[in-house]
Parts: C-alpha cells; structure tokens; sequence
C-alpha cells in the first residue's frame, strides 16, 4: 500500500502513462525526488477513465444511501492505515510541517465521515411531494413528486496547498462520491506521490466493495492538455477546481465551450479583507495585529482565506496597529513554500507592491534561508490609492498583507463597496461600532461568502453552516460552497415524477416514506 | 391603467425611448397595430434601469418578508385589474384564444400568490446554525451561523408563448422578486402592448407600496443591443430567459464574457419524447393516439414541452397508433401562431423533415386559411435514421412531431441513451412494461427535468414538486427549474456568519427563531 510506482488508475487498473515523464520534488530541500518518476497521461487514458465512469455512474448512483455512506467511511480508514507512510510522503512534497499535515489528514477524514452523515441523512435528497387533486377545475393536478439526482461523472483538479483535504481524496472528491457522482481526479504536479497513496485507498477499497469500475480514477497530466481533455470529455458533467485564478477561469472557458455546456465550481482566488473598526482598534489594537499576524503567516500564508487587505481609520490607533504588526512580522521566521512556482509568484507579487506608486513596504519577516522560503511583508497604502489602482486588490499567495487607511468612516464604506468578490471579510468590533458595522454588513453580505467578527479568516469549519465560497472572482459560482456539507448540492440536480406507479418510484420519493427521511408534502416538511 | 403608450418603465417614470420605433402585430389579421408604436430603448436606458435597480437592491432585500409577500400579492391583484383589457390585448398580440389567455391570467396570479406563500415560509432562506464547540480539541468551534440573500437584480427575457405567465410578470420576475432581487425586463417583441400594461400595474404597486425605485423596470428593444447591454451590465447578477437555443446561447456566451460572469437561466429547446411501451401500446392504442394529438395540437403545439418525437417498437401495434394518430391529426384545423417569424420558422422546420432522406411524412392537419396559421404535420421515421442524424432532434416549434419506429425493445432504450437533454420524457405504460419502463427511467433521468406516466407533456403545474428544466440543450442549468416554487432558489447564494453578536445578526438566524421558520441545527431540522 505504501509503494508509490508512478502509475496513473484507470478503473481498477494500473498503468503507466505513456506521456512526458514527471518527478516528484522537495521544496525544503529544492532537490528532486527522483524515484519513481510518474507517467503522464494522454486523452486515450482520460477517454478510458471517462467512458468507465460513465458506465459506472448508474450502478454507483443506484447503491443504496448506505453502501454509499460506507464507501466513504472506508476511504477515511484506509487512508489512516497508509499511517506514517502518508504524512511523510505529503511533507516531503509539500514542505509543509508533518503536524500540520496530520492534523490536515484528520479534517479530511472527518469530512469524508461527515459526508458519509449526510448521504444517509437523505435531505440532500430534497423529496417533495404535491398530492393530487383530482377533482380539482377546470383541470386535476396530477401526481408529482421531486427528487434530487447526481449530475453525472466529475472531475477534480486538487489544490497545491491542501495536498489531503482538498486533493485526491478532499473536498470535492466526497461531496462528489457522496453525491452518487463517479470522479476521475488529475493529480496535483506538486504532490504527485501524495496522490497515488491516497488514490490506490479509494481503488482498493472500490474493488473491495465491489463498486462499479470507473466510479474512482486517477489521471497524471504534464501540462494543461489532459485537464483540457478532462473538462471538455462529454461523459463528465460538473468540475471541482481550487487554484489560480488563470488557471479557475482557463477551466471556465473550456467548459463553456462544450456542445453541452457544464457547471465548473473553481475556487480560485481572494484577498480576505479585514476590517478594523474604531472601537475595536482604540480598545484591542495590539493584540489584534498580533492575531491577525499569526493569521497572516500561518502556513507560510498559503491559505485561500489568507488576510491579504486590512482597512482601518488613519489616526494614533492605526499608526499603533501598524507599529504592533510591524513588531511581530518581524520576528516571524522565514518558511518553505509549496513549489518553486509559488515561491517565484510571491516574490514577483511582493517586488510588484513594492514598486506600486503609493505603496509602502512597512516591514519584512525574518531573512530567508532557503531558496523557496518566503519572508513575510507587510506594506502600506491609502484607501485613494486603492480605489483608483485595481491591481492592489490581486491576490499575492502567500504571507503578505496591506494595510489601507481612510480618511473616515465612510471611506472603509465605500472601499467595502468597491471591493471584488471575496471568501471571507473580517470585522474587527466592539459594540460601539455596532452603526458602522451594520452598514458594513450590508455592503460584505454583496461581496463574499463568509463574514467573521472578531476572528481571523484563516481556518475553514468543516460543518453544515460553513460556506466557502463568494462573488467572482473569489469563485466561479457564488451559489454554492466548496467547503462544508451543503458541498454535495453542487452536483445534484432536481428531477420530477409525474404520476409514477408505485413500482416505478424511487425510494426517497415512494408511499409511506421508506428511507425514513426528511420530506416536504404540499409545501410542509414531515418525517412521513 | 388600461392605456397604452409605447413608453419604457424606468424606475418610477415612464420615457419615449429615442431609438428605433416598434410596432405590434396583430398575428391573426396580419396587419400591424400601428398606435401607439413602441419607442426602443438605448444603452443609457439600460445603464439607468440597472442603476436604479442596484441602488434598489439593499432596500428592497431589507423589507420585512411579509411586505415583500404583499408586493407580489398586490401584483396578482393588479393584473386582475386591469380586467378584459388585458386579455384582449393579449389576445391582438398573440392571436391565442381568449379563454386559453383567462387562463394563463390565472396562472400568473396564482404563480404570483404561491411565491408569496414561499416568501412568508422562509424555508428558502435555508437558515443553518452550527453551535460554537468552546472546548473542543485541538481548536475550538466557532458559532457559524448560514442563510441565502438574493443575488442582486436580475435581467428577465419573457417567452414569446406565455405572454403573461412567462413574461413581464412570469415566473421569471415572480421568483426573482420573491428571492428579494430587483427586476428589469426586456419586453418581448410579440406582445409590446401587454408588457406595458403588466409592467404599469407592477411599477404602480411599488409606488403606492413606497418601495425603493428601481425594483422593478421594464425596457423596449429593437434587435439584440438593448438585451446585451442588460445581460452585460455589472449590475445585474442573473438572467432569467425562455425562448430559442440560438437566443439563450447567445445570452450565455454574453454573460460568459462578462468581467464577472453571472449565471443565465435559459429555457430553450426540448423534443419531449414520449416511449409507447409494448404492453400500453397493444392495449390502449387508439385512446393514446388521441391523446397524443390533442396534446400536439394545442396552442398551435407552441408549448416548450409539446410532444415532438414518439418511440415505439414496429409492429401491427405500432401501424394501429399510427393509423389512429393520422386520423385524428388530418381533422385538426390550422391555428394561428404567435408570430410570422415563429410561423416561417416551423414552415422551414416542416420542409427541411420532408425533404429528409429515411424521413416521411405521414399526415397533416386542415388546410391553413390564414397566412400565419400552422398546419400540425406528423412524420415516420426508423431508430436507424433518427440515430445516424442529430438533425432530426432539433426541435420544430409547433404542432408536428415524428414518430420513431424501433427494430426491438432494446432500441428503444438506445434511443434513450442517444438523446440530448430534454424537459420532459413521457412513458405510456402498462403493469406488463416495468422491467422496460425501469430501465427507460434510469436512462431518461440522466437526460430530462421531469418524467411522466400516462400523462401528456404538455401542461405544466406550477407547485413545489415541478421540475421545467433539464440537461443542456433542454436549459443552460440542470441544477434549476424555472416553474414551480423551487425557481426561487436560482436567485439565492449562501452566506456564513461567522461569531456575530446578537445585535448584528439577521433575523433568519437570530436566537429564539423570530421569523418562526424551519432551521437545520447541527444539521437536524427544527421549528426553534
């Protein structure tokens, strides 16, 4: 289980693809990680995982809601009894601390037997029920009742910077297979090895189960030809993407151009901004710039919610915020990042901003001392500056942040209002800023998917009120939430029975309510 | 109320637009209805209708959920109003039959008052609490808290069909406004007179109800600019449209290319199969055949849902129906359609089948006597011709249809698996058929929005159960449907509150439950 053989899985099979070669590499150590090298894959092998999960898709749709609960289960098992081998595999590809990742294996885990929850809960089903009236004029209603069904196969393009729950076997993945949608992942360049252990998991315990073959591949791509094959193959009906914004929109533009048209929910890119406001800064302003610090530089600042813009008053308070994060960014050791491709972007990102006319760089983290290592920075500007200037608002992955002061109040309004789409905004409060905030809310709840008070954006709840999502270009779709249980609406769609005899209808929508689940009957929810 | 003056809706005021003049026509005479003509509208008209419904949209999503359920109620009492006025410019318009229009009158009512109803349940605000976990380890949980807004205003094409029930005050706008979003609409071309008398009605109840201007706002176009200044201004967030393939991909590509891409629900094309299963077809031939052609035939077969293809196994059976459906179809007079563009276009569509090799025409209906009436045409192919040639699923709008003729059962089930997305698939079914009638429902679901048994397509419910939509081409979104209450749901997205104090939360997810709806906690449902 824990022999990495640089093999793609197509159904229930091994092979080595026949493409460019790829090796595995260690940022820590900027040295390859040259055994095994992996075979990329052509369109015939996407073509090959596609037609299989188009013939799995039935059968696999057509499992009951507890086999399908325990597949995911299962996964989640194996993939802790992968045990060590995983963690260091994952560190070793990622550079990220193995405590980190151990707790990364543990939110995936519990997010697979969280879906697993959910699929057996049936309310993702949404069975709705109109009785019939038929003496109803000048014309019966017939009987209809109202599923919700999965879409069809999907294809997963996993993130670089969750290289476990948001990868082979994250997010996407279960919300996908909780669903009743086969998957077919293409592995992420930066954790190649991480995805093939986690892959043969979800192959074996398939095969184990007897699933239908093709409900799980794993596909190798050098270059964008085999994602673009992915997307545009007509058997895959939705695309799960967390990335770059380039990278999200190029997706976006394949699928749109199919004969048929598909739905891509690409997360993709998002500056988090972070609102101080006047009560909360006089009372609290020093250790708020240390939290937002720590929030800042957490994971050498690759998190999508990383706290990228801070909007404050200009005054004695601001100046003591700035003069606090300043102390405590410079105390913050340098840190390895995911691929020397990030590092080259922060860097390039960071030089960008400090040469932004009325930008000013405030403070650096430690020196770094290694080549992929970033050092973290703080920069300045005005909010005229930002609202006249859109390149401020362009995402730098990593641990960088600016601060934007206003002239007043309404100056933090009107920065709210002319914001892009965003994950998350934070508002730093006391209930003396309860007006401002008010109105600050009205203008977030337009711009972003989540809004926090007093906490810092980084640090995303696995649970069913979580909503990991926003406006453009925050999110190629702003109607759903890649993080969270109400995920697997993403790839459900609703279907009607119009007066189906009862050996026809489905389960969830059968007399007498055989699933035993949540159902609404002439608009009210019962348990009938 | 009742007069007509060829002006646009913007906000509270009413304006000459200053471009090209249009002018309504009368189908059934063919001759123009040359006062008042209709003045189209610019960009700027655009620009400010999208102004105003954005500076609309935080007033209006603010207003308790009871005046926003009076508004659409106040509406349906306004359309009533207007009284046979508008039943009789309607019926100038469309040349549908005035009693055919009562009705749709009162289902635009009743579509209006059902969405109120949804309004004051809340169910749609999907209010999610996720209790704070203070002790729990490594890291506590925090409180998180979710509900749906709206999206923002949203752009409404009418269909050419429905005049009043998928137009000015359709569905489309009905839903939209229920979810909280201003509206502005494109009035359709065909029916210029009844969208202005609808919108004065709408536009007249925001006034006397003091909602903020620009909730509502109805445009005039000549060509396709207005529509695409609407579609890609930024401040419309959605699209709601009924009408070709060729105009809703055209709105999706607009809306594709947008800085901020929107979503676009276009309903647009569909064949609606109809499977005659061995058993039903041997027992019920005749009667099926009628009802067939009655469903065919109605409204000119200008229905989104018309039965437009008939698959059955060949045999003695099949020659019966076919004899029975030529019958019936031979005494059926010509109808006059909506417009001479939609009646050349089925002239053009009837042509291009008969001139179809492995294609023949079989019957048609009564002689038109007028130069816009449609003659109901039925043609015969094999499962052989119909496999080998996608033209022949391209959907004819009006009352023609084609009957496939299968070798075996087997192809029955091949032409299912062939087909591209579909609003409705029908079965005709005995208790003998269900081993074939399972396997049909497992294929047509991948395929279509809603299946029926027994029934006939045409006639669509509006309630909670009902599905209009389907995969693409049937819809540019499977994941929605655009009658019935759950078309509201197109025009939410999620939020998540994330540590809110009491005074900034909203009410949907306050303490104690104030606006007394269904709320899941820790994912159960419940009433607190």
């Amino acid at each position: 289980m824990t022999t990495i053989t640089g093999e793609m899985l197509i159904g229930y099979r091994s092979r080595r693809g026949t493409g460019p070669s790829l090796v595995a590499f260690n940022p820590t150590t900027g040295v390859e990680i040259s055994e095994p090298s992996f075979g990329s894959g052509t369109t015939d092998d996407v073509n090959e995982a596609c037609a299989l999960a188009n013939d799995a898709f039935d059968r696999y749709r057509a499992l009951s809601l507890d086999t399908r609960a325990m597949f995911l289960e299962r996964i989640a098992d194996g993939l802790l009894g992968v045990g060590d081998a995983l963690i260091q595999r994952a560190h070793e590809e990622s550079g990220l601390p193995k405590a980190r990742l151990e707790d990364e294996r543990g939110r995936t885990i519990g997010q697979l037997k969280l879906f697993a929850q959910v699929v057996r809960s049936g309310q993702w089903l949404d069975a709705t029920l109109d009785s019939p009236l038929p003496d109803r004029k000048p014309l019966p209603r017939s009987d209809l009742r109202m599923q919700k069904i999965p879409l069809g196969p999907v294809a997963v393009f996993g993130a670089s910077n969750f290289p476990l729950a948001f990868s082979v076997a994250g997010g996407d993945t279960a919300s996908a297979l909780a669903a009743g949608c086969p998957v077919v992942v293409k592995a992420h360049q930066a954790h190649l090895g991480t995805s093939e252990l986690v892959g043969r998991v979800i192959q074996k315990v398939a095969r184990e189960m007897e699933l239908p073959e093709g409900v799980f591949s794993l596909v190798l791509g050098a270059g964008n030809s085999v994602g673009q094959s992915l997307v545009s193959h007509p058997a895959i009906k939705a695309v799960g993407f967390t990335g770059s914004q380039a990278g999200g929109t190029a997706l976006m533009r394949v699928a749109a151009a199919r004969l048929e048209p598909i739905p891509v929910y690409a997360e993709m890119s998002s500056i988090n901004p972070v609102f101080l406001l006047p009560s909360a800064l006089a009372q609290r302003n020093e250790s708020i710039a240390r939290g937002f610090v720590d929030s800042l530089v957490l994971g050498a600042g690759q998190f999508c919610t990383n706290p990228g813009l801070v909007i404050a008053v200009a005054g004695e308070d601001l100046t003591r915020f700035i003069d606090a994060a300043k102390e405590a960014i410079t105390a913050k050791p340098a840190q390895t990042m995911l691929t020397a491709g990030i590092h080259n972007a922060y860097q390039e990102g960071e030089k960008r901003l400090a040469d932004t006319v009325g930008v000013q760089l405030e403070a650096r983290g430690v020196t770094p001392t290694g080549a992929t290592q970033a050092q973290a920075a703080l920069f300045v500007t005005s909010a005229e500056t930002l609202l006249t200037n859109h390149a401020l608002e362009d995402e730098v992955f990593g641990p960088l942040s600016t601060v934007v002061s206003c002239k007043e109040e309404a100056q933090m309004l009107e920065v709210a209002s002319h914001l892009a789409g965003q994950l998350t905004a934070t508002l730093q409060y006391d209930a003396e800023d309860c007006m401002l905030a008010r109105q600050l809310v009205s203008q977030l709840e337009r711009k972003v998917g989540r809004i926090l008070v007093n906490g810092f954006p980084t640090g995303v709840e696995v649970s069913h009120a979580m909503v990991h999502g926003g406006p453009f270009p925050a999110t190629s779709d702003s109607r759903t939430t890649s993080v969270g249980t109400a995920a697997i609406d993403r790839f459900l769609r609703p279907v009607c029975y119009q007066d189906f005899p009862a050996e026809l209808l489905p389960a969830a929508i059968a007399d007498g309510n055989p699933l035993d689940i949540w159902r609404s009957i002439d608009g009210e929810l019962t348990r009938y």
